[in-house]
């Protein structure tokens, strides 16, 4: 066994030492007063509670698929399968755990230090999430190649990381919408108090809402991505340069995760912690791009895949620039949209919508070169594997540093539960001015970690696609064919679908939510007064009752359509319905994400005085608009990237079946 | 020649002489007393002005086009597309001016001879514009294919008609809908005066969008699919069948029609004008069937074909019906929208946009099994030819009875003109009471227009799609070639750019008319006493000013895409585009009509009195829901039908260039 194939699961526990190191150093912290204490352990224990309750529902449906994996592909396909179920389980956990400590510790460390120290205990916590997820990952990837030297039983793994991504980020997506929808509608709009105001009866699901979606759902989405992309390039690897394509692409992941660990060292907190991330960020690319161009050269003796890798990261940093314009107040699309609030929400809505869709163009026609160059540079033209290869490693690239773009991102849900415990609490203001300072920044942040989201997805899910073609032996999947047309509209309908599902969720949970806070405004005597405790558990049970109950159908749904159109359509239609359900995955994902985020910040435009600011006419339409936009960005949106990986590594997974018997419905003309 | 093949443009010519008939019975009814003669040709003026000037605007795009045809392709297409351009602008032209003579013509029979005779002249005015537009188009693909016998060179014949409704629909639906949400936001919400009453300056310019957008921009689109259907069979037919294809599909054509002359002396306005309207439809369906299975037989000797015309008008009765259900307030999701309106706007849009999403489900499912079965029943399985020219059938099949289905659907705005008209002369109560009876009859078997238009539109497409193949002389389109993915990308992405940039037009048009509607409230003296009279022709300018600069860049990339893209990457590159396009170009039209629908007619639920009727904070909520579902179900999501037919004709048409010149791109790794 080669040096590097070893040392990618060695990287991995490193990576896994490092994250309990961090936690212990958080822990040592001190939490704050009692009421701080109070506060959060209600928020720590309705997490733990959704999470207890989340995977005790999702075990069902785990070790059903692993009794039809062992029965109907093989007993190896089916222990990766579980063993990615519980690693991404483990992600979710390790980084919920550290973040419901982070964030009180965060709030205290504010009051206390100042900036500085809450920025450190806030990105700690965001570095516990980064590494538990990439050291899980390449742990998990590398020990099962070991063990089996096989991608296509590893592609159990990636299925199992799938499954329980999307049923997370669903789940915790619905979750944390319904709360936040709730308590900024009545509490906020009707009542007039302000956000994370504790008379507020759904502030307790909000906050918790902020862990167990954007932290915990985000922590199992991305090790997903992370898993899917090493993946593919260990199938293809193989296929185009045997061993040492397998070398490279581990080699790569683990180079990225020592790379990260250095990062982290760079973010000091100055007086400019938008500065001190961008420089830890930018510490763990630069020596990931120096040692993957001498890796190339020495393992795959070309630097082909090291220009297909630079492709990979230039797709993911145009398209956070354009994500950047489309979103950020600083540019006219969003305040466009500001202005258009004055004549009203309809004006702001349809403003949304078609910034949201304009903002397709750009990253798609990135992505689109993107694949050309990942493919062609890489000699896709004389050979298509290494070509194959070259989309496959232009996605590894791009997540190579995730243990770094991760703790970046998980860092903002962090600060913004340490603002929402500061208001509860009472805190002196200027710690409520910290954590504000420090949210802003994670939401840019969050826009460079949304593109390279996105932009990985694609080329992950195509890459796994390419795979697929493979595994079923095809030649080509034939557009002129009508059974791959049919396939294509309803895979190209899937998303669409999905996003309907989980929108409606988020709508239905949110309505039973708005009609509880209603009631115990009007029934809680004294509760405006503060005078009494608003009944907060009974806002965190409906929240998480509906997550657990409207999660089921659109996540089995991905599972299941694809086997029924392989087994009844066949392979090559199923390719059809895949690639389908790529391209307006891939479409949705970006128009939902940057609909919602303009939505956002027009609004927070309008609130810092903009066009009559808080208060007036073009608030209230703006606020319209980003209740609208928090399901498209928090729920159906990020899904969606999950939702196209996962149907492909579930045919992936099947596609023995599909060779064998599918296309039982042409069987009826034949 | 054939008999059948002659005898084509003669129906054709048959239909016009009906259409002059029935125009000169229309005319010879009294439009009423002078105040409604004045009304109306305000009307008239404003809707002749606006067509003069898109005309005029298009003459440029048109000459330009024709002269690159004849460079770049032949004179002989040229010709074609310069004749096709030319009849659409007249099917345009014709359905319109009797729009606007029969609208005053219905108002005044309303009150003087009651519902009777009203139906009689509204449905006469649709009459003559479905007459019109089947009439022109069998002449013009009859006539050029005696002239030619070329399918190829018909094809710019489907080029011309396509571009001028691009155009036409765009720019009608933004002129209408930017009059109608100005119209709408302060007349009806900001002053609370009622819908059409004459001291709103917009009621003009909302009452000529009516014209301009559902009349001539309709009649351009049916016109288009239906001359886009007929075109894919004849090529496809001469393939599959030699001259015996070509003959079958004229002749279902011209049976079709005379079936619908037959079907308009079945509309008789007995009490219940819906059943008088179900019956014209059901006769003239009937003929055609029974005559289709005659000929099918006769000319091809086989009853395949005749399976696949059966396939097809299945799959438009089926979305229509299933249309209906997520558009009528009869159902649970329009029902749903309405509750979710108590809570406010941001819930009535959510609830609404996941309605639509949610809607594209059946009728996508019911198009894939429209095409296997159309084209595997039809011998695809076998000969691949039969079986894309039974797909052909099945669109050319569903749209025989167009001249029908365009009378049913033309006859909804005069009757909602015919309204306005009542409502600006101050006429009787019953005669707005007949008027509106007439209008909601229309929006029902308006649902069963559109079910037709979106499954035809998806048919046709892929019919195109398969002789541009051919063109290419592409023996397949290769969805694992990484350069097919890229044009997908791209291809999935131009509705969705589309979209946004004619909801923006609506967005900037009707922001003006707002503004200038206000001024006018403000700064005429006595206009809200109804003592001055409004300015209503800057309404009207701003409205055709918007419509005609804001129709240009989505016009002009619709043609240019396909072509850059061809040159560029190659024709299989470019066959990646158009099926993109061509399945997100589906979804999104799917989705926008019906989102628009269903809000619209939730709206008009609580208007009825449910969830506190009129004027409640549910009734606000779906106003805001109404508005935004305008430009959605008005003007993109009807664009998106001709768009992505329109790209795959200019394919089609440009297809020698891409085989010579194509793929520049490639050959620079080469």
């Amino acid at each position: 066994m080669d040096f590097a194939v070893i040392a990618a699961p060695i990287v991995g526990i490193v990576a896994l030492l490092f994250a309990l190191y961090k936690a212990n150093s958080i822990e040592k912290v001190s939490p704050g007063n009692e009421r701080m204490k109070e506060i959060a352990s209600y928020i720590e224990e309705g997490a733990m509670a959704f999470l207890k309750r989340e995977y005790n529902a999702l075990s069902i449906f785990v070790i059903a698929l692993f009794i039809i994996l062992a029965l109907a592909i093989n007993w190896k396909t089916a222990v990766s399968f579980l063993l990615g179920a519980i690693f991404s389980v483990l992600a979710g956990y390790f980084g919920m755990k550290v973040a419901t400590k982070a964030n009180v510790r965060t709030a205290n460390s504010a009051m206390e230090e100042g900036m500085n120290k809450a920025l450190n205990v806030a990105f700690s916590g965001g570095a516990v999430m980064g590494m538990s997820v990439v050291g899980l990952g390449i742990l998990g990837v590398g020990v099962l190649y070991i063990l089996f030297s096989d991608p296509s039983i590893i592609t159990g793994f990636g299925l199992g990381a799938s499954s329980i991504a999307l049923f997370a980020r669903v789940g915790g997506g619905i979750y944390t919408k319904a709360a936040d929808v709730g308590a900024d509608l009545v509490g906020k709009v009707e009542a007039g108090i302000p956000e994370d105001d504790p008379r507020n009866p759904a502030v307790i699901a909000d906050n918790v809402g902020d862990n167990v979606g954007d932290v915990a759902g985000m922590g199992a989405d991305l090790f997903e991505s992370y898993v899917g992309a090493i993946i593919s390039a260990i199938t293809l690897g193989l296929v185009a340069y045997g061993d040492g394509g397998v070398k490279f692409a581990l080699a790569l992941s683990a180079v990225g995760i020592i790379a990260s660990i250095i990062g982290v060292y760079f973010v000091r907190g100055d007086k400019d912690p938008q500065k001190a991330l961008n420089n830890g960020t930018l510490v763990s690319s630069l020596i990931t791009v120096v040692i993957a161009f001498i890796l190339s050269k020495n393992i795959l003796d070309s630097y082909q895949p090291f220009v297909a890798i630079l492709a990979g990261l230039a797709v993911g940093l145009i398209i956070a620039r354009i994500t950047e314009y489309y979103t950020s107040a600083d540019y006219n699309p969003v305040k466009r949209i500001a202005s258009e609030s004055e004549t009203g929400s309809s004006t702001n809505i349809i403003g949304g919508l078609s910034v949201g869709m304009m903002s397709t163009g750009g990253p798609i026609i990135v992505i689109a070169i993107g694949i050309l160059i990942a493919f062609y540079v890489s000699g896709g033209l004389n050979d298509v594997a290494t070509g194959l290869y070259g989309i496959a490693l232009a996605a590894v690239g791009m997540l190579s540093t995730a243990g770094m773009t991760i703790a970046v991102d998980a860092y903002g849900p962090i600060a913004d539960n340490a603002g929402g415990i500061a208001e509860m609490c009472d805190l002196p203001e200027e710690v409520r001015e910290i954590t504000d300072k420090l949210d802003s920044v994670g939401n840019t942040t969050a826009a460079v970690g949304k593109g390279f989201a996105i932009g990985s997805a694609a080329l992950t899910a195509l890459a796994l696609f390419a795979s697929y073609t493979q595994a079923v032996e095809l030649s080509g999947i034939d557009l002129t064919e009508p059974a791959v047309i049919a396939g294509m509209f309803i895979g190209g309908m899937l998303p669409f679908l999905f996003s309907a599902m989980t929108m409606e969720a988020v709508g239905k949970a949110a309505f039973s939510m708005i009609e509880e806070v209603r009631r115990q405004f009007k029934e809680i005597p004294g509760i405006m007064e503060g005078k009494a405790t608003p009944e907060y558990s009974t806002c965190v049970d409906i929240s998480t009752k509906a997550a657990l109950k409207e999660m089921v159908i659109p996540g089995v749904m991905a599972v299941v359509v694809p086997v029924l159109v392989g087994l009844l359509l066949g392979a090559e239609a199923l390719g059809g319905l895949l690639a389908g359900a790529l391209v307006t995955g891939v479409l949705m994902a970006i128009f939902m994400a940057n609909a919602g985020g303009a939505w956002d910040n027009a609004k927070k435009y309008i609130e810092e005085g903009n066009h009559g600011g808080k208060g007036s006419e073009a608030h209230k339409a703006a606020v319209v608009g980003d209740t609208v936009g928090d399901p498209f960005k928090d729920t159906s949106g990020p899904s969606l990237n999950i939702l196209i990986k996962l149907m492909t590594i579930v045919s992936l997974v099947f596609a023995q079946l599909f060779l064998n018997y599918g296309g039982i419905l042409f069987n009826l003309f034949k």
